[in-house]
C-alpha cells in the first residue's frame, strides 16, 4: 500500500506517515513523477467548474488508487475516474463554512441586509418592519452532512426545521423528497443543500415554486441547477430567494438574475471560507494515515473496483 | 388595584380581566380619560428617539401607578417618569429579534455580504476568500438577557464565547467590564449590547480600539454612543465594525461613517422585526393579569416610591 502521494499543503507532507513519499502539489504545471502516484489530493479551489490541468493530470496515473477530492461536489470528477480507482470527497469538511453561509444568506433576506448595504452607499437611513427568522418553518431540503449542520444553527434562533431527504427515515423524522408537495404550502423557507445528479437537477422548478407560499424563502447553497432558474424568474418577486450557487455559473454580466426582485446573490463562496483549511488539513493528515496503514478509508464515494 | 389601563393592540384588551378598564391606544392624538389611567403602556415604535405625543402624556396621568414600555431601553423616559410610578420595560420581548440581527451583522460581515449586494447591483461575479465565524472568539460585553440570547446563537457555529458584565461573575464564568484589557487583545469579534448608562456612554473608545488585533470586528446592537464613533472613524479600517446602532442616530446624510472602511451600518431595525410582536402582545397578557390580581410585576426596573 505504501507509495507516492500527492497532497496539497506542505503541513500534510510534514506530517504523513515515513512509510510514504509525500509530496506537495498545488496546482499549475504537472509535477515530475506522475507515473508513480498512488494517492493523488487534487488541489482545492473554491469553485468546481470547468476542468483544468488539476484534473487532466489524472489520466497520467497510471498506479492510480485514491483519488482524493476536498470539495463535497464530486459530480466533475465521476466521468474523469477511472473505474479501478477509489474515490473519496471533502464530506463534512465544508459543513461549517457552508452551513454558515446558508445561515448568513437566510439571515441577509429576512433582515433586508441587501437593501442596508445599498441604502449605505447611498446615505440612506431608511426604515422598514423585518421579517424574523424566529418563529419560521425551514424546510432542509438534503439532510445530509450539511443539512444536519444547517439545523445544528438553526434551532436556537426560535425557529421550526422540516427535514427532507432522497427517501423518508420516519425514525429520524427524515421526510422523503416526494412528500414536498404536501411540505412546500407550510414552508416559510426553504434550504436546498443536495448534490446534483440526474434526480436534483431540476428539482425545485415551476411546480415546487407554484406551491409556496407569497414571500417564501428560497436559499440554494447546494449547486445551482438544482433550481430551474427560469422558473425563479417567473415567480418576479412572488417569492424571494438568496443564492450561493446560479445555473449557470458563473453569472454572465447580462443575466437577468442579476436585477431580479427579491433575489440575493454570492458568488459561490460558501464553502471556501476560512473554516474550511484547518479541518481539510486535519483530515488529510488522518486519511493519509489510514492509506499508509492500509486501513479502510474515509469518505469513500465510489469504490475502486478491482 | 383594579383600574384604567391604556394599551397598545386591540388583542391585549379583548384578553384583560374583567376587573379592568383598558383602552386602546397606540399612539397619536392623546385620548380621553387620562386622568383615571393608573397602568400606560407607552405605544411601542422601533426607535426610542426624542420625545412625542406618547411620552408627553405621562404627564396627564395624576393616578398613574404603572408605566410599562416594550423596548429593553429605557434611558430616554427616566426623567419623564414621576417616583411614584412603576417603571417596567420590555427586557426578553426584544431577544430573539436582536439577537437574530446580532448574528446577522456578525455573518454579514465575516461573509462579505454588502460587497456581494453591491457586486450584485453592478452584475459583477467577484470571488474572494472568506472569513468564519467558525474557530472565532467572541466577547460578549454586556452578558444581560440580549446576551445570552445571542450566545445560544452563536455556540453551534463552532465559535467561541467569552462573557462580560458590568461585574465578574465567577461562577458563570462572566468577566468583569474592568476585565477588557485584558480580554480584547484575543478577541476576534466583540458584541456590545449592554444599556446605555452613564458607565457604558464612551465604553468603546480609543483606548480599547488600540487593543484590538487588526481585522477584528466590532458588532454594536445596544446603543449608539456605547461606541465612540470617532474613535471607529480613527482606525480607518484596521478594524471592522457592523452598527445597528449610531451616534447620532440617525446619521445624517453628509456623516463620514457611511463611507468608512469596513463599516456595515443597518438603521436601528434589531429589535423591532417580526418576532418581537407575538411575544410583547404574550406578555402584555400576562403583565395586566397580574396588575389585575394585585401580583408583583414583572420587568420592574424602578420601582414607584410610595
Ligand atoms: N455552495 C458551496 O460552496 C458548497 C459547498 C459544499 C457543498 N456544496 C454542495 O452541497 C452538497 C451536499 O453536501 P453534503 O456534504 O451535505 O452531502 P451529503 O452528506 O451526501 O448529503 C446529501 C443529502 O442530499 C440528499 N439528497 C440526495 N438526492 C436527493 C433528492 N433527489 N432529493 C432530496 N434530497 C436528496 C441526500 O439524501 P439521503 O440522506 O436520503 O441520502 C442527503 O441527505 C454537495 O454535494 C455539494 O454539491 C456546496
Ligand atoms: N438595537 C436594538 O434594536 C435594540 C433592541 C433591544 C435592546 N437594545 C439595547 O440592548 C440593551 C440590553 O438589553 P437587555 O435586555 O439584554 O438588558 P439586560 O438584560 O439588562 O442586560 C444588560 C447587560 O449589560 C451589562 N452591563 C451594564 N452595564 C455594563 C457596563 N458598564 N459594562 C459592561 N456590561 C454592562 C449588564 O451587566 P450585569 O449582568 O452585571 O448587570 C447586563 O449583563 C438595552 O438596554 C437596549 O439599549 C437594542
Amino acid at each position: 500500500m505504501a507509495g507516492r502521494a500527492l497532497v496539497q499543503w506542505e503541513e500534510n507532507r510534514r506530517n504523513a506517515p515515513e512509510a510514504l513519499t509525500v509530496d506537495v502539489y498545488a496546482g499549475g504545471p504537472a509535477p515530475d513523477g506522475l507515473d508513480g502516484v498512488g494517492f493523488y489530493q487534487v488541489p482545492y479551489a473554491p469553485s468546481t467548474q470547468g476542468v483544468d490541468e488539476r484534473l487532466d493530470i489524472i489520466g497520467r496515473m497510471p498506479r492510480l488508487e485514491v483519488l482524493q477530492l476536498t470539495s463535497a461536489g464530486y459530480e466533475h470528477v465521476l466521468d474523469l475516474v477511472p473505474d479501478h480507482v477509489t474515490l473519496c470527497n471533502g464530506r463534512g469538511l465544508h459543513d461549517a463554512s457552508t452551513a454558515e453561509h446558508a445561515l448568513a444568506l437566510i439571515l441577509a433576506a429576512q433582515r433586508d441586509l441587501p437593501r442596508w448595504a445599498v441604502d449605505q452607499r447611498d446615505h440612506r437611513w431608511g426604515s422598514a418592519p423585518l421579517r424574523s427568522l424566529a418563529d419560521q418553518r425551514v424546510l432542509i431540503v438534503g439532510y445530509g452532512s450539511i443539512g444536519q449542520a444547517v439545523e445544528r444553527r438553526l434551532l436556537p434562533f426560535e425557529a421550526e426545521v422540516v427535514r427532507v431527504a432522497s427517501r423518508a427515515r420516519p425514525e429520524e423524522d427524515v421526510h422523503g423528497v416526494d412528500e414536498l408537495p404536501g411540505l412546500l404550502p407550510h414552508a416559510d423557507i426553504v434550504v436546498l443543500v443536495t448534490p446534483l445528479t440526474e434526480r436534483t437537477r431540476g428539482l425545485f422548478g415551476p411546480a415546487e415554486f407554484a406551491l409556496l407560499r407569497d414571500d417564501a424563502l428560497v436559499v440554494n447553497v447546494g449547486r445551482g441547477p438544482v433550481l430551474d432558474t427560469g422558473a425563479l424568474l417567473a415567480q418576479n418577486g412572488r417569492v424571494r430567494a438568496a443564492l450561493d450557487v446560479t445555473d449557470p455559473e458563473p453569472l454572465p454580466a447580462d443575466h437577468p438574475l442579476w436585477d431580479a426582485p427579491g433575489v440575493f446573490v454570492t458568488p459561490h463562496v460558501a464553502g471556501g471560507s476560512a473554516a474550511f483549511y484547518p479541518r481539510a488539513r486535519a483530515f488529510m493528515d488522518a486519511q493519509l494515515a489510514r492509506w499508509a496503514a492500509g486501513e479502510p478509508l474515509e469518505n469513500v464515494v465510489r469504490p475502486g473496483r478491482r
